[in-house]
């Protein structure tokens, strides 16, 4: 935080309960002796010895949110050496997360008592954006007050604070015109689409080039839509034909689909002239398919697709695996592959920053537009409740759009 | 044929019908004044003008093959130019052969009527061993007695005689110790096996890494097993469970498998352990599987198979789809691809000689054995149903390992 800031940080502790000022132990003369290094959102949680009070939804056991998950409060030492301290900001809430604390996802953070808790625990979360708000003596990548996202899954995102080494972290380098929510949401879904739009197929970019994908409304489906925009691909869009379906395909061909269609029209007997029509007689054939639902959906995506084409997988919305007619892996040599972007991650830290940075780029100049998110308020006063019961409206399909922590005066 | 085969082909003649030799309109004379350039065998056939009488198992419309075979007999004009006469001196019967005359296969070759026919035929058969019997005066790259196989496929291999062009040919550089029969079933099985191991993966040469393939008892499967154990990988084999298996298993341990294993074992609960035993507890994972069966039997194989393998379809004997839980491809990674080794052939045509030259070479050395087969005698006499019954037979699975044609003194 700037002193040009500070207005605004004093205002907000002017509306603070006394109680809360109290128990923060806050030293403002200490801010304003020194440079100020800490967000005054931020200053309840650190003690007189710089220790920062932070809480955390942690599991011990695996088993649905609701059952398993706990709010633990517990302090976090000074950084030390190439430590830092972070502040969250934002902290989706993505289904493989869920599936994570259910213990089906095959990633596993490890359980341990490094936060004090009785039993070995495990901070639940993958992907989120934070600020630095205190630095180790020998931390040279970063600086307080920047932004960053985390370098790979796993590190528990779902809590206020977290110490972390700075090599762990990705550093936005440049966050003007960004807001933390478009931080926080990048190095899943848009990372995703890009790097499966990217990596299986070359294209003869510029050249009109055809892609297919189901579940075009969800996340991955409209970063996919608008990468493929950026780059002069042509996309056909399979969305579920619902009340209203209209009004979003009118949406999806504003974030620049070139086709869209529903579920129905895919599964019937004209889809295949359709695709004749829209493909010049089969001579621009579709090179790649993109499948996050599974089943029947996936089958008849796979047909359509061009000679040698790839169908890359991401999700099962339908809990159905993928039936594969011989003849397609064969003759139409088509290759059926799995995208894990958690993986891809871990395994391309520095592709991975270039491509948030990208992303980042085109949304501050306009062309790459966020995803609805629904907000869901995260402060130091919140109780456990609303925030279990925003991981399990996701878990149960009741919430519209992605469901985002934002932290507030923590 | 060279001077010093002739006594033998003289013998030949001696044992004819004198029908036949008056058919023939033989003139002995003719090629003892010039160079001897026709095998004996062959010579009924060729006019006073150089013509060649030929017979084909043609066809005009798809179906059955004992519905829509029939056996034509026509001349072949005197070889001019590139041209090449080519006696057939082997001829696989082969499932995508029989598949092809049904029409349900996606290479489909041209029908024409430019051997006579009364209406647009083709020439049924993608395999074969061939003998150069005569040349056009341009030819650069075959002699007479050459033995070549055909350099990509439809090109009609179930007949007596053939011409082409040289350039459609592969000669076999070096027959010695070579049987037509070795040369004519390189083509398709062998090199099916072959560029599955050699091109899907990165092996660790040498370092005894796993595969695992079903229908391990058929040509491509025993080709697989052999190679593997020239090139020091090592193999799980899964065979149906029949009488006498346990004998089969032993067989194909002697060709080199390292595990033979039914598929009610494959389909077991315990399958997993045993695999987990065999690679180290999984610290040797199985880096390639191998498919032409389908359905339940390849998800099983699919299952075992470890991080990031690739799984290479090339059949489906069991005539259902495989399915594809979308954990394997997402999570473990495991690429689904299919290989067509006609395709594969045509598109890489140096690489199918060096390939064929390869397999012959072991063959040579003894180190590669041929796969079991039924020997279907085609001379100059024979009807049509005795040829049409060994391809209907094949194609209902009552014949014993693969039947091939073996031409004889047409």
């Amino acid at each position: 935080m700037t002193r040009a800031v500070l207005p605004r940080a004093l205002n907000a502790a002017r509306d603070m309960p006394l109680e809360s000022l109290k128990a923060s132990r806050l030293r403002l003369s200490t801010h304003f002796k020194t440079p100020v290094s800490l967000s005054l959102d931020h200053r309840r949680h650190i003690s007189a010895y710089g220790y920062t009070q932070a809480k955390a939804l942690v599991y011990s056991q695996y088993g649905e949110p609701k059952d398993v998950l706990s709010l633990h409060t517990h302090s976090i030492s000074p950084p030390a050496s190439t430590s830092i301290t972070l502040r969250m900001l934002t902290a989706p809430i993505n289904p493989a997360d869920i599936n994570q604390v259910q213990g089906v996802y095959p990633s596993k953070p490890p359980m341990n008592t490094s936060l004090g808790t009785n039993v070995p625990s495990a901070v639940a979360g993958n992907e989120g954006a934070a600020e630095v708000v205190g630095l180790g003596g020998s931390v040279k990548s970063v600086a307080k007050g920047d932004w960053v996202i985390m370098k790979s899954s796993a590190m528990g995102t779902w809590r206020t604070h977290m110490q972390a080494d700075e090599n762990e972290v990705l550093k936005i380098d440049d966050k003007t015109g960004l807001t933390p929510l478009q931080v926080a949401t990048v190095s899943v879904n848009p990372c995703t689409a890009y790097r499966m739009l990217k990596d299986f197929t070359s294209w003869d970019w510029g050249a009109g080039e055809w892609f297919i994908q189901n579940g075009a409304n969800s996340g991955v489906g409209r970063a996919a839509i608008q990468l493929g925009k950026e780059w002069g691909l042509k996309s056909i869009n399979v969305i579920r034909e619902r009340p209203g379906w209209e009004e979003l395909k009118k949406e999806l061909e504003g974030l620049g689909a070139t086709k869209v269609v529903t579920e129905e029209q895919l599964m019937s007997k004209g889809f295949k002239d359709m695709i004749k029509e829209w493909t010049n007689g089969g001579r621009e054939p579709i090179k790649l398919g993109l499948n996050c639902v599974g089943g029947k959906n996936a089958t008849a995506i796979a047909k359509v697709l061009g000679q040698g084409a790839h169908m890359i997988t991401y999700g099962a919305m339908s809990k159905k695996p993928t039936e594969l007619p011989t003849a397609l892996l064969i003759f139409k040599e088509i290759v059926f592959e799995g995208f894990w972007v958690s993986k891809w991650g871990d395994r391309n830290p520095v592709e991975k920053k270039q491509t948030v940075d990208d992303v980042l780029r085109m949304t501050r100049e306009g062309r790459f537009k966020d995803i609805p998110v629904e907000e869901v308020k995260w402060d130091w006063e919140t109780k456990i409740e609303p925030l279990k019961e925003a991981v399990q409206g996701t878990l149960e399909g009741f919430r519209k759009g992605k469901s985002v922590f934002v932290f507030g005066k923590t």
